[in-house]
C-alpha cells in the first residue's frame, strides 16, 4: 500500500498549479510534426535580436570553468549592479531569474495566515509564489486593464506583508507614472514590503515611467526587481536581481540557494551590462515592431492594450482559443492568456520585422477565414 | 523611521545563517594579492579534470538560443534520464543542482510542527532547508562518523516527514551497504519520505554502495536525489535531479520554479550523460588522488575518515583553523569543517596529481613549521 504524498504535502503545495510556459519551439515540433526553423515563436516575451556578443563572448571565455562551482557571493556581478544603480553592494540579491527574486520575497515575509496584494491581470508568478507558501493572495480588480493602485491601498490590511506592482505590467503592457508612484508608496505602511516589478524596464525608461532606483533611498519597504532575461537578451541563462535597503536584502540572501545563479550567467550578465548598443538596439527593434504590429492590427480592425512592454496584448472581442490553435498548426506561437482572465485576448512578443510580419501574415488568413 | 523587516521575517528565516561555501580562487587571490594561477583549490569537491569535451561541444550548439527561454519541462534531459535509470518521465524532477531539490522537499513537505531528522556531520544543506522553511531539525549523533541508522529511525516521531541520508556522506565520505539501506527502508514509516542523497554515487558505484533506482520500485517514499556537479564535472552550472514515485514528482514539480534549469545546463547535462569515457577518467583519477592523499597522510603520521567521495577528511588531532590559515597563505585552499562540529579536521577535495602534490607538499611545510 502507498501513500499519498500530495494529501500529506503542505496546504499552499496541495493547491498549487504549476506556472504554465509559453511553448517551446521544439515542443510544437513534435508535436505537429513541423520543421523548429520554419517556425516563429512570439510568446515568451524573448529578445528577437539574438545573442549579445559581448556576453557570448564572456561566456567562452568562462568555459574552461566548467568544472568549478559558481561564485556564491556573485561578487563581480553585484559591484558592477551596485555601481551602474547608485547603491552599495549590500543592497543587492542576485536571483535564478526574477522568478526567484519573487520566491524569495514570498519565502522570507510570507505565510499562512498572512496575505500578498497583487493585481487581477497581473504576472502570473505573484499568485502562485504566495500560494506556494501558503499566503493568502488578494487579487484587486484592474482599472482598465492596468493596476488600480488606489485600489490596491484599499485592499491592504494588518495581515499584508507583500504588496506586487509591475510597471510595465506583463501581460498587459500597462504602466503607472512616477505621480502615481511616489502616491503609493507614500501611503503604503511601512512594514509591508512593495516589489516594483521592473522587468521590462528597460524598454520604456525615460518614457513617462519612473525609474524605481529614484525610490530606494526614500522607502526602505521597496524592492525593485529586474531582470537580464528581456531586453538583456539572456533568458536562457536565469539571472535577474533584486534591489533593496541592506537588511531587506540581507533576509533575502538569507533564503537564497548559495549558488542559484550559474557561473555562465554571472559572466554574461556582467557581460551585457556593458552592451549599451546591444541594450540600444533592443530598444529600437522593439519600438519599431511595436509600430509594425499596431499597424497591422488597425488594418485588421482589431483592439489592443497599448503597451510599454516588448510585447501587446491584442482583443480579439471573442474566444482567442481557436485563432490560437490555428496560428500553432502554421507555426506561429503566440501567447493564450485565458489562464489571466483574458480569454478573447493574445499576448504577443515583439520579433523581428520579419517574425512580426510572418505573423501578421498568417493571422490575416487565420481570420479571414473566420 | 524605518522597520525591522528582519523581525517581520518568517521565524525559520529570522534564525537561518546561510551556507558557507568554499572559498572562490578569485576571492582568495583579491585578500592576498595572490596570482589566481598559483592557487589550488580543493574546497568544493569539484571536478579537478576540467570539462567534458562532449559537455562544451554542446554548449557552444547552444549559445545561439541564449535570447530563449529555458525549456521548462526539461524534455530531453528527463527523457534521457530516466531512459537511463530505468524509470519514467514522470518520476524525474530537475533542479538547479541538487541543492534545489533538497529545497523543494523541505518547501513540499515541512513547515513549522514538523521536523526532519539527519545524521551529525551530514551536508549543511539538510539542517538550512529545514529550517528555512520553519520546521524543526533532529540531528542525530554519528557513529564512527557515519550515519547511525538504527538511531535515525528511532528518532522519527509522529510529526517527522523527511529523513536525508547521504551515501556516500558528504563531509565524511562515509558510506553505507545494501543490508543497512534495505533494512532502514523496510523500517521508516510508510507517510515519511526518505532523501538518499547519491550526490557522489558515481565515484563509488559497485563499491559495496547500494544504487538507490534499486529501491524505487519497492519504496513510494523514496527519493534519490542526485548531480551532474561532480563526477559529471558541471558545478558550474547547476544541475540537478530526483527520482522518485510518480505523485512525490508531482509535488516537486509544482513547488518548482518554471525554468529553474538554464538551457546550457540542459543541453551540457544531456551530453555529459553520453560521455562514459569522461565519467570513467573521472573514477580513475579520484581513485588514483585517494590513493595519492592516502599514502601521503600516512607519511605526515596523520589519520583520515575512510571516504568513498572525491574528498577525504583529515584529522589533525588538533584546532584545524591554523592549519587552514597557513595553507591559505601559501595560495592552497581546503575546506575547513569546524562548523560541521568538527573542527580538527579538513576537507580535502581530491585534485588531479599536480594538485594533490602540491597539496602535500604544502602541507608537509606547515607541519614542519609547528
Amino acid at each position: 500500500m502507498s501513500c499519498d504524498f500530495l494529501a500529506l504535502a503542505v496546504p499552499g503545495v496541495q493547491k498549487l498549479s504549476p506556472y504554465v510556459p509559453g511553448k517551446p519551439v521544439d515542443e510544437l515540433a513534435r508535436e505537429l510534426n513541423l520543421d523548429p526553423a520554419g517556425i516563429v515563436k512570439l510568446a515568451s516575451n524573448e529578445n528577437p535580436l539574438g545573442p549579445s556578443p559581448k556576453a557570448l563572448e564572456a561566456i567562452r571565455a568562462e568555459l574552461a570553468e566548467l568544472t568549478r562551482y559558481p561564485d556564491g557571493n556573485g561578487f563581480e556581478l553585484k559591484s558592477k549592479l551596485a555601481a551602474r544603480c547608485g547603491v552599495s553592494v549590500a543592497q543587492v540579491t542576485l536571483g535564478n531569474g526574477s522568478n526567484d527574486i519573487l520566491d524569495l520575497v514570498a519565502r522570507a515575509w510570507l505565510a499562512p495566515g498572512l496575505n500578498a496584494v497583487f493585481s487581477q491581470y497581473a504576472f502570473a508568478v505573484y499568485p502562485i509564489a504566495t500560494q506556494a507558501v501558503g499566503a493568502q493572495g488578494r487579487m484587486v480588480p484592474a482599472k482598465d486593464h492596468g493596476h488600480d493602485l488606489e485600489a490596491m491601498l484599499a485592499a491592504i490590511d494588518g495581515n499584508t506583508r507583500v504588496v506586487f506592482i509591475a510597471n510595465p505590467n506583463n501581460p498587459t503592457g500597462t504602466w503607472f507614472g512616477p505621480d502615481a508612484l511616489e502616491r503609493f508608496l507614500a501611503r503604503v505602511p511601512q512594514d509591508v514590503l512593495v516589489v516594483l516589478d521592473e522587468a521590462y524596464i528597460e524598454y520604456a525608461e525615460g518614457d513617462e515611467l519612473p525609474d524605481g532606483l529614484d525610490y530606494l533611498a526614500g522607502y526602505s519597504n521597496l524592492i525593485v526587481s529586474r531582470t537580464f532575461s528581456k531586453a538583456y537578451g539572456l533568458a536562457s541563462l536565469r539571472v535577474g536581481y533584486a534591489l533593496s535597503s541592506p537588511q531587506v536584502a540581507d533576509a533575502l540572501n538569507r533564503v537564497r540557494a548559495p549558488f542559484n545563479v550559474n557561473s555562465l550567467a554571472l559572466v554574461a550578465a556582467c557581460a551585457a551590462l556593458d552592451d549599451a548598443e546591444y541594450l540600444a538596439a533592443s530598444r529600437r527593434t522593439n519600438d519599431a515592431g511595436m509600430a509594425q504590429l499596431e499597424a497591422g492590427f488597425r488594418e485588421l480592425g482589431l483592439q489592443w492594450i497599448p503597451s510599454k512592454g516588448n510585447f501587446i496584448a491584442v482583443d480579439f472581442a471573442r474566444d482567442a482559443a481557436p485563432i490560437n490553435q490555428a496560428l500553432l498548426k502554421e507555426g506561429v506561437i503566440v501567447r493564450p492568456v485565458g489562464g489571466y482572465g483574458m480569454p478573447t485576448f493574445l499576448r504577443v512578443s515583439i520579433g523581428t520585422q520579419a517574425e512580426n510580419a510572418r505573423f501578421l501574415d498568417v493571422l490575416g488568413q487565420v481570420l479571414a477565414r473566420g
